[in-house]
């Protein structure tokens, strides 16, 4: 059991990375607007190495497009009493183009936002950072998303 | 039935979103460092109006020291399919008092950074906003967290 001063933190290997992501079913945008920090929760996908979310239309994350963002997922593992996040940074690429739009909408988003005109965010992958933790005394309310 | 293309969201008012917040075991700060969007998983418990999280020493988060950050947490209840979000604003404060620190260590606090020096962070919550959506299909997936 690991005490509250000293709790075992291990870097995860880039596939479990991609593995976590692939698998969860919420996200967190993280922004610049204005100079200061923003953060949505988005639905996602993994596509060929990059993050596809939907959104709804706005100024804000309109900001984003062209610019470097953060996308976070977590979760804890009842069975090992692990916590863990993953964070994808990169460049953010609206999709525009009518083949990569298609593309898109076929992918198994679900709309958090319920926007008529949704708009299609790629996250071009460029930093893949994953760690997890061991909770000491767990926990039984996280998710495990 | 809601469908993908008109999913009705509501504003929460203020309580139902600090009992949300209240009651989450992980949250994210979102911070600025070096002019680009950062995303950290965090602990935090709700103190008199203000987030208090528990973070790791490090360059990134003690650069969201004085500025202002931003804080979220989400969930979804199974019960009505609704996915919820709410996202607290504020600058970032360290206690560094003793009797401030003393009171948040007393906090039910648990390490998610296996730190043997925390550090805390208070964010005074200047804006504090919350949506619920109604997800079409609903999802088995999420965490209530």
């Amino acid at each position: 059991m690991a005490t509250t001063t000293d709790t075992p933190m291990t870097e995860m290997p880039m596939h479990e990375c991609w593995a976590l992501v692939r698998e969860a079913v919420v996200g967190r945008l993280a922004t610049v607007f204005d100079g200061h920090p923003e953060i949505f929760p988005v639905n996602h996908v993994v596509d060929h190495g990059s993050v596809v979310i939907r959104t709804a239309a706005g100024a804000k994350l309109e900001s984003a497009v062209g610019r470097l963002v953060a996308f976070e997922v977590d979760g804890y593992d009842v069975e090992n009493r692990s916590a863990w996040s993953v964070v994808v940074k990169g460049r953010a690429v609206e999709l525009t183009r009518l083949h990569d739009v298609l593309d898109a909408m076929s992918l198994p988003l679900f709309p958090w936002h319920g926007s008529s005109k949704p708009h299609f965010l790629r996250i071009e992958a460029s930093e893949v950072t994953g760690r997890r933790f061991v909770v000491a005394g767990g926990t039984e309310h996280a998710g495990t998303s």
